[in-house]
């Protein structure tokens, strides 16, 4: 560790909230942030320069979907994952974790790991802690995560207990084997990245005192930061806003906090105010692909019948291109007619609106005025909505 | 005609290829010009802004498509087609004539125009020389298309004869509904661009002697400029060269030549070398989103296992920034995988190896090199192809 460019350092705070700098491999990214996230090596509908362009600092890449297709091993022989997509910044990728969970009738989960079937030809294959830090060390990001295991929702105490125990069991392997990559001693893995930062996952579904033995023990193991997963799974929202707040309360204030998978611009927001730093979410962009714009006046849907003729720009107080350049009537056409450009300027706009939220955040903290403009955000949004 | 903003100057011949300069009500655009294709509004899996930044001068819209979805009034009400798409440059319709003949059976022709049932939803419309006018006065193209019959291929001469001269019957009711337009005497017609010029179209299949009928007819109805229509529909590469050498010489020196439809690299060269000043054509930007590749050194599938791990960019001689920053192994990674970035990152590449091919035209004729430039073309996409 005493090698790792990765550090992080609070800058500002207000109440809970906190305005900080992270150093990665790859660069630095203030935070707040949101990282858009890159499936499969590239966010979708969206250039890496268009994303730069909006002042996205990093990205976030699927090791499942990456594992699979064009596989690690492939990309740590073409460099590395930042050089094989062309993208310069930091990367963070998940364990694959999730994503194996959600497989449901195509994966069993023993102490060891997930035996699970690609959802691409069904062939075999088993992710352990082991395995999700090779994969990950192939893959050379600047953050790798701990593999986890992430209860459904609901689940009683009894089954979150044990997914988070064996979580934690789970997350000294991890880390062990992390130690073991820095030290070049895992035969056939390429360290991409000499690097790489490894954040651990606090889990424990709704139960407040699991998530306090969970946080306080992956402490105790030691990771660059720690990440608050198995949220954003179907809880009512102020159940995750009680979870989140109890639970960052055990998180070191010298260390990043990510909340996994979140969500609405309004979580950010209030997530911040419970001391979050990081997120990421799949909304902004798979929205953006069904025609639904965020705006600073709530969500409309650009196919609606109403905006045919409609003149205006999806959100008046928008700067991004989109918004710049293009009437509602005008993307409206463009989803109705099938145009991929339609999913383009959609992502830019929603991605765009995400940022600026999070730039807008990070600006409210440095001036001490964040609970005005967290009251602002909120009452902007609840105006009487375009539409549903 | 008097206060139309429309003009050509030749400013450089070099043998029969010219090179000069278009002025339209929407700016100037310095030909030999290839126009890319926006069918529906947008040139597809591309912004605007992107195709700015390529050095698109002037792009296409088919009115056929524009007319039943969203609608010429609709558009005439937005402000016309460069306000409602944001693309303040020039562009050119064309008049339906095509893609209602690509109907087949659902359409029916008379001497008042083509019945025709929508590709949409089955509805009846009639497409005549006045409403083809109509439409595109409502679209407020820089350059309106007459409507014409476009033989198909092969086709006996008496078919095309017959073609050729309801042509050019049509062109004589197209010029005077335009004449009605200008005047301001078409009812229920909103002329959204009073600059718009009206090209004609020289049909008469493969038979030079029907070309020269047609083409010395359609000068003596007099129009801004003539297009060559009934190539690229099928006939050999020869032929289609001979045709256009024949046709081209019927035509004013002094007026831009348009050759519809067409067509491959090679044929933009040697079409220039028989007097042509303006393309269009889908291949670039369809072959595109089937991973098919236009280069330096001919064309390559990006979607074959061989470029798996490639790490060359798609061409090494290519300035675009697909080919600066993305290598073959990549963007075969994001073709299999399915991502629309795909479709955007190849579109842009055949976009700006055609928009730069043309550059390279012009500069060759301005300083009186067509005949080694064009040599060292073709010389350069016949070495050993790549793949197939």
């Amino acid at each position: 560790m005493s090698e790792s460019p990765y550090s992080f350092r609070v800058t500002h705070a207000d109440g809970r909230a906190r305005r900080g700098v992270m150093t990665t491999a790859h660069g630095t990214v203030e935070t707040p942030a949101f990282m858009p996230v890159g499936t499969q090596g590239a966010v979708k509908a969206i250039t890496h320069r268009d994303l730069e362009g909006i002042g996205a600092a990093i990205i976030l890449g699927n090791t499942y979907h990456l594992y699979l297709r064009p596989g690690d091993e492939r990309i740590a022989r073409l460099g590395g994952l930042h050089r094989f997509i062309g993208w310069p910044r930091p990367i963070l990728t998940d364990s694959g974790g999730y994503q194996v969970f959600s497989l449901a009738a195509r994966r069993r989960i023993d102490e060891q790991g997930a035996h699970f079937h690609s959802h691409l030809d069904g062939s075999t294959h088993l992710l352990t802690p082991e395995t999700a830090a090779n994969i990950q060390a192939n893959l050379g990001s600047d953050i790798a995560m701990v593999f986890d295991e992430c209860a459904a929702h609901p689940c009683d105490v009894r089954t979150a207990n044990e997914a988070m125990q064996r979580t934690l069991r789970w997350a000294a392997r991890a880390r062990a084997q992390m130690w073991a990559i820095r030290a070049n001693a895992v035969a056939g893995v390429t360290v991409s990245n000499p690097g790489q930062a490894q954040f651990g996952i606090v889990q424990g579904s709704v139960y407040p005192e699991l998530r306090e033995e969970s946080a306080t023990a992956s402490v105790a193991i030691g990771f660059e930061a720690y990440a608050i997963g198995g949220l954003s799974v179907g809880e009512p929202t102020e159940v995750m806003y009680d979870i989140v707040s109890r639970t960052t309360r055990f998180l070191p204030e010298a260390r990043p906090r990510y909340l996994m998978g979140t969500g609405t611009p309004q979580d950010l927001v209030e997530s911040v105010a419970r001391g979050i730093d990081l997120f990421d979410c799949v909304l902004p962009t798979r929205n953006a692909r069904t025609g639904q714009l965020f705006t600073s006046e709530g969500r409309i849907n650009i196919k609606n019948a109403r905006y045919a003729e409609d003149p205006r720009p999806p959100d008046p107080d928008c700067a991004c291109y989109t918004c710049r350049t293009f009437s509602r009537a005008y993307l409206r056409h463009l989803f109705m007619a099938g145009e991929i450009s339609a999913a383009s300027l959609n992502t830019l706009h929603n991605l765009y609106f995400y940022l600026d939220t999070m730039g807008r955040i990070r600006d409210a903290i440095a001036f001490g005025r964040f609970e005005s403009f967290r009251l602002a955000f909120h009452q902007s949004l609840s105006r009487p909505a375009v539409d549903s």
